[in-house]
């Protein structure tokens, strides 16, 4: 009789099936156990500088491969990654949380051992706030099957989960036998048929449908089939800045960006005049709807996401999500004339001035030209996002960028996970100042892991995003040469610009400097911005 | 009639009556309203570059003046506190933790709005596990009375407590009238006669009576009363790990450190086989006692906290910590004749050898030599905690480290904490290779507020602690020439040291150089490591 394989084993063995290769984190004593398993495992341990990068790595390692995973100590490290959790929550990223802890032959009488906050469930409960499920594997019975249920809670809602280990329980074996039960939860097929018949008929009757593509459709791989269903039937494809690059943005049926009254005009004229608006994997938030300003007439649209399928007033229930999108699809929804719509500006040949100071809008149509196939753009929060909306993205999920949670420090170690997700791009990372001070030191995790981002850190010597808002000394930040930090880290290249043929020769030189991370200070104004930042600030400025 | 002031302007009054002149944090447009009125108060806003920095500096200032405060934006500058706010209470810091957060206006029809995790209210549960008191100042009518219930919450039990303040509240004016309720609470004066009567019955029938002198004397001021206590009395005192300088180790009644199996053997015996062991203020927590080494009596033993006050095995209610200290000393316990005790060992003087090597145990006795009256030693988590055990400690309030929670990355950004909250003092900082990387890029802060640490990087390649306990690839860190730091925050000395004379000279140039940071980059033997690990991670690799 084949004997059971460990609590620890089993959960190595379901996250490699799921996609995982690399595991982000920094290991602690209740942990360790688990650490030496992961070690002798086909899984890569990958270490950051602080549990903080681990996590922000891991979600974008979740955005690009569907599952990713960070391995924490208990407590102080686990509550280290309550904010980039939260982000994976917000912005629907599948995250695996997995936290050592006390063995719970320890925990008996409530002593007080080291890194214990209240309770031996504080941070259990502090998970249970910031995921779509959680687990104490406490039990050996239990522990394969509630693996089992919070993996399949992650895949099925795109949202993080939390498993708890406590130590003396990673080595025990669990249930022989077990088999991890199928994650394929079906639609009611007859609801689906409905729904799919509904749409169907109102897209056929329209005069004017536009697809709004967001970003449950990178989380779903549903890209392809948005793609599939544009090319037959020729309707029309907005995106959302969250969900930026779902599609490549040369396809005559793309029209750009909508993001309300902070987008382009005729972007919004259209979609906003639209008789049947498509909505798939949409985030109804500020800032993806440019602050609430969006008009979008429910009477008029198609919603479908992951958790709801409206078709005007009513609600469907039993309805997935990826089954709506391959129905429509498969559904006869016949071929249109191409529409005559507006089209994103064509990246112009840009041309640097000698000798001609930065300005925040021409780095963006300069970095435009520096795009290729290989690309992926990272950016942090502040006008690195807003600004590089304008920018032209070639082929999808190229783009990434917490355009929702906007939680600052994402861009730098999101790269480590973008890389390693998928060795064959290289990052493009565009950061301020003031975020790369919070994670920017995760450098060095990139050098020591042999990968090569370009990192653009856009110095304007601040919060730029705040200062239009309201000003003060507090919307400083300490002055740092970025440009040395190669010397830190024995590794890397950069640059310090000035101008614009500085700023040229740097990238061409960049792009050659293959064999470890080039880091191109960019010298800005304090109070320049882009265009995209100047309408969106002014709405946001109004609610202080 | 006196109009009333705001509610932003109450919490600011508050503060700074209760000794706040300093709060920590990063602005964001949730709490920028605030942050305005800020710094038109005369309390100063010190900003980091990260939050996790400015939730440690806040905790560190908390432990020196009896109150802190973190400012951060909603969620995704809250968030990143949790992990610093889970320190501040399991350790007893009383920081507020102050978030800015959406309107209450904003707030009706659930809208998604930026950095909202799941619902409006889920940072605040969160923060619910992590303080002793909460609220979210949503109602005029009893803004000032909720924040004069959250603030006395923190100095009552020493514990941080979490405010959040919707924007949209800050500048509406409370309760006209309205006076802070006294803080005091009394002690049931005929509870605490009786527990003092037998409290000094038990120490005056003991043959060897012991004081064990922990953390919260520091918390709640009674430094001096222990002092006086000892001197009166004659009482000797051991001090724990977390406790060590509450009081100078020079007074001829001191024991030295004790923590079972883990410290000094001669202390241990002394202490346990006491027959009135008088614990004032302890922590019974497993770093502190030695992994549960410690073999303390309850049935010999009076055990006072600010959460409870035991004699033998029973229990008194209703009897403040303060007031049984300050009682004890009222007492009359008479003047012992001074017993032969135990002594820590004499600060020899130091003799460094040219060209030898550095090993960290010696590296301890060489920093013994550099300390002096207005040192504050600052510790982060591993060996130079441990091994700072053996440091001879001048004065009280001189020696600060997370001994029990053990967090990395507490002492750069605690060191800016500490400087702030007591100008007079320099701190002497010290820290792993390992937790500066997560943390120690806060030496910018330190610069931008002229602020001059000397902080000693202990670089022995990876996570020391663990190594003894299970060692792989995942105990190593990535490479980072600290020495080289200075370049990057353009200020600072800095000096990489290999041999006993090279530290010499390095501590006292760092001495003499006043006018910002000065860091020491030790070079150590990756598996070299302090007797008291040596022990303690015995013990504690047992466990995993």
């Amino acid at each position: 009789m084949k004997t059971s394989i460990t609590i620890g084993q089993y959960l190595i063995q379901q996250l490699y099936a799921h996609g995982v290769r690399h595991v982000f984190g920094i290991p602690g004593d209740y942990v360790l156990g688990f650490y030496d398993q992961l070690s002798k495992s086909k899984i890569r341990i990958v270490n950051t500088c602080d549990e903080q990068g681990a996590g922000f790595a891991a979600d974008a390692y979740a955005r690009i491969r569907g599952l990713g995973a960070v391995c924490v100590t208990y407590c102080v490290g686990g509550l280290k990654v309550a904010n980039t959790t939260a982000e994976a929550f917000a912005e629907k990223s599948p995250v695996v949380v997995i936290s050592g802890a006390p063995g719970m032959k320890e925990r008996e009488k409530n002593p007080l051992l080291h890194h214990k906050v209240r309770e031996f469930d504080t941070q259990k409960k502090v998970f249970e706030q910031l995921t779509i499920a959680s687990t104490v594997l406490s039990d050996a019975q239990t522990a394969f099957q509630e693996i089992d249920r919070v993996l399949r809670a992650a895949l099925r809602f795109k949202r993080p989960v939390y498993i708890e280990l406590p130590r003396d329980m990673i080595s025990v074996s669990g249930l022989p036998h077990h088999r991890a039960a199928p994650l394929h939860e079906r639609s009611d097929p007859k609801a689906l048929r409905a729904a799919l018949a509904e749409a169907a008929a109102m897209i056929q009757a329209a005069r004017q449908p536009v697809i709004l593509a967001d970003v449950e459709l990178h989380r779903f791989g549903l890209q392809g089939e948005l793609l599939r269903l544009a090319q037959r039937t020729n309707i029309p494809v907005a995106a959302t800045i969250l969900g930026k690059s779902v599609i490549a943005e040369h396809y005559p049926f793309y029209l750009g960006v909508y993001e309300g009254a902070m987008g382009r005009a005729d972007v919004r004229r259209y979609v906003e005049s639209s008789d049947c608006l498509i909505l798939l994997g949409a985030f109804m938030t500020d800032t993806n709807l440019g602050v609430f300003t969006a008009r979008l007439d429910a009477g008029r649209s198609i919603y479908a996401t992951s958790e709801k399928l409206s078709i005007r007033y009513h609600t469907y229930e039993d309805v997935r999500f990826r089954d709506f999108v391959r129905g429509l699809l498969r559904a006869k929804l016949g071929r249109r004339v191409p529409a005559t719509i507006p089209r994103p500006p064509r990246s112009k040949a840009f041309k640097s001035i000698r000798g001609r100071g930065l300005s925040v809008r021409r780095v963006f149509e300069q970095l435009n030209t520096f795009l290729d196939d290989q690309t992926v753009v990272v950016t942090d929060v502040g006008d690195v996002l807003f600004g590089a909306s304008d920018l032209y993205i070639h082929r999808r999920t190229e783009f990434l960028g917490p355009a929702y949670y906007a939680s600052m420090g994402f861009a730098v170690p999101a790269s480590l996970g973008v890389q390693l997700a998928n060795p064959k791009r290289r990052p493009l990372v565009l950061v301020g100042d003031g975020a790369f001070q919070m994670t920017g030191m995760e450098l060095a995790a990139t050098v020591r892991y042999g990968l090569n981002p370009v990192v653009v850190v856009f110095n304007n010597a601040g919060y730029g995003t705040e200062r239009s808002m309201q000003d003060g000394p507090y919307n400083d930040v300490a002055r740092w040469r970025f440009h040395c930090l190669p010397e830190v880290f024995g590794a890397g290249r950069s640059w310090l610009v000035r101008t614009e043929d500085e700023l040229d020769r740097a990238l061409r030189e960049a792009h050659a400097h293959r064999e470890s991370f080039a880091l191109i200070e960019v010298a800005l104004d304090r109070n320049d911005r882009s265009p995209a930042l100047q309408r969106l600030t002014a709405g946001l400025g109004e609610k202080i």
